[in-house]
């Protein structure tokens, strides 16, 4: 029973290869063990494309027969895009499976484990949850409340500030440190940022090949050709975007979040309008930011990553969106006139600040890198 | 000759354990081996007290004849307090001194090799400079610049923030946090603030044995009654702290760093008024920071620790007076209206940013402190 741990830690390791390319879908590795020999191993690469459990049974081949198959997510029992794997692991003769966790989606949630039951197979879960968890933040999330799994990039220098009073900040973090942001985007499925930002640097907000590290770009099964662009999407409540933008003309697909169409614009192939409901503060109209993720949830978007100024930041952590922070701090000292690195006009009192768990910590050239997890009151 | 080192690196073992104590003597540790044996070993432990040098040579009696001698500094070579430790090692019988570092002490400073080398001792010198430098970084800068070494110590949210706008600051960090600090008072000579934070806060700027780690505490031979008191500095040019105030009344000397004495006022006895050279920026009357550094030198101040708000910091980091910066970051966004970190108003591009190497990252509680170099432009 100590070895269930070891393989599904192998299982885990293969379904990691597959984090840059499986959205919609969850990151799932399969390992199948006959006398403790490895007969096969496998792992989901990209949607529409066979599963992990289908790789690995094609592998054992003969050898599947009697083998426990360990699957980092219960497997689907459902037609979908492929048959299920269920019926796949039933067919080669699998005797044990052993799975870390449920998979929420209400298609499948439990149901994968009752039809191996009824077909005589030895079913063992609920182990691993952390790394399970991990592993599929974002689907899980989706899965679970309908929401994305929403990530929050900031860039700051050690007295929390991102740019001078004049607006200059190219650059406050080291060469490093945006690179290291390019890893974060290619996981994501959505580029959060606003028109403010737009406006003000005019930005690609894309993944570019070159600056990926190589043990991302290995995990590409077709090198460049393979890369995903995330969806950029822009929160343009007073349609200031317009097709001049870089955002809107470069690689992959834009959504404008808008509170009307603009109907007299042609914009690229790619751009899409994406009418809102607003709400209304101190006389300032703003988009309604948990529809916005709704929507997005509903376009089956599992991780929106944030890359924008203090008033969306503060809006978010205000609206309780946040499920992660990151954080480049480099080692500079700008002064109280630099500009700051979030708006929370409601704080007044000490115990009113919104509290986190330091997650991570890592060194990043010379800044340093804080994942941190918002602490709900 | 691989031995040196190993050896050497046992007496700055040794050297540290004098450094809650020394001052304003430098620390260091001596170990004598004969035969690849440990023959003697001691450390400097208390000024006016007798040298490492010593301790070791009357543990080791006739064994050390014929031995060789691992000092981590320059052995000295003058009568001050105690008589010098060259003639001490000659009388043993030592044949061999290694030695890491020459005494920056212009009454030393190569005297006390050349007397060794006189009495036909091998020596060997210039190994381990780094350590030796990190040992005693407070007591080379002040034999060689003539200032102290000056560490600012600050504390903020992840936003750079130290209160909120009401001045609400209790606590931002942890009580892991605020005991870290304890044990660099401790270290410190002087504890330096200004009438502001007296006025504000109104704190004892102490240390306090009961909060003092363990592995601190054991290096106090006598207890508690060996804790030393670092000298408070208070920079209060307004004459606004009076005798009320908590940090005159506590144990321990408080030094009033101001422009005028105050002759109408009973000071308790170990209260002095320290009278300095002003400055005027801009219509505002300051004291000049820099005769104030050098008269805490000449009282042999090597390691001054600066607790104090934004504008005292930023005025410090302008006049290029920082060595080290040690930052406690709370993992809490108190929002851009709280009271900023450092004021520099004299920063308008990022070019002119205040620029910092990581030397130290640590995880403090909840907490995270880092300990920076500036780097000079």
């Amino acid at each position: 029973m100590i070895d269930d741990e070891f393989y599904l830690a192998l299982a885990f390791k293969l379904a990691s290869r597959g984090r840059f390319t499986t959205a919609p879908n969850p990151n799932v590795g399969c390992v199948i063990i006959r006398d403790q020999v490895i007969v096969g191993q496998g792992y989901h690469v990209r949607a529409g494309e066979p599963h992990a459990e289908v790789h690995a049974l094609r592998m054992a081949g003969q050898a599947a027969r009697g083998a426990t198959a360990y699957i980092t997510l219960e497997p689907c029992s459902y037609y979908g895009r492929t048959p299920p794997c269920t019926e796949a692991l039933i067919e080669a003769g699998i005797v044990r499976v052993v799975t870390a966790m449920l998979d929420p989606n209400p298609k499948v949630n439990g149901r994968g484990i009752y039809r191996l039951q009824q077909a005589n197979i030895e079913v063992r879960y609920n182990l691993m949850l952390r790394e399970a968890e991990i592993i599929n933040k974002g689907f899980l999330k989706r899965m679970r409340t309908g929401f994305p799994w929403i990530i929050v990039k900031l860039a700051a220098s050690l007295d929390g500030r991102t740019a001078m009073a004049s607006g200059d900040s190219r650059w406050i973090t080291s060469d490093q440190a945006r690179q290291d942001v390019q890893r974060f985007r290619a996981e994501s499925d959505v580029i959060l940022s606003t028109s403010a930002t737009i406006l003000a640097d005019n930005p690609l907000l894309n993944v570019r090949w070159l600056s990926l590290p190589d043990e991302v770009k290995c995990l590409y099964e077709n090198e460049e050709k393979s890369l995903r662009q995330p969806i950029r999407v822009i929160i343009d409540s007073a349609n200031r975007v317009n097709p001049s933008h870089r955002v809107v003309q470069c690689e992959g697909k834009t959504l404008l979040a808008r509170i009307k169409h603009d109907k007299n614009i042609q914009w690229p192939a790619l751009v899409e309008q994406l009418q809102l409901p607003s709400c209304n503060k101190n006389g300032i109209v703003y988009i309604d930011l948990i529809a916005l993720m709704m929507q997005l949830a509903s376009r089956q978007i599992n991780i929106v990553w944030v890359e924008a100024g203090a008033s969306m930041v503060g809006a978010l952590l205000s609206s309780s969106l946040v499920d992660e922070l990151i954080i480049y701090i480099s080692p500079k000292l700008l002064g109280s006139a630099a500009r700051p690195l979030c708006l929370l006009p409601e704080l007044e009192h000490l115990s009113d600040a919104r509290c986190f768990d330091i997650i991570d910590i890592h060194k990043i050239g010379p800044d340093i890198r804080l994942s941190l997890k918002p602490i709900l009151k």
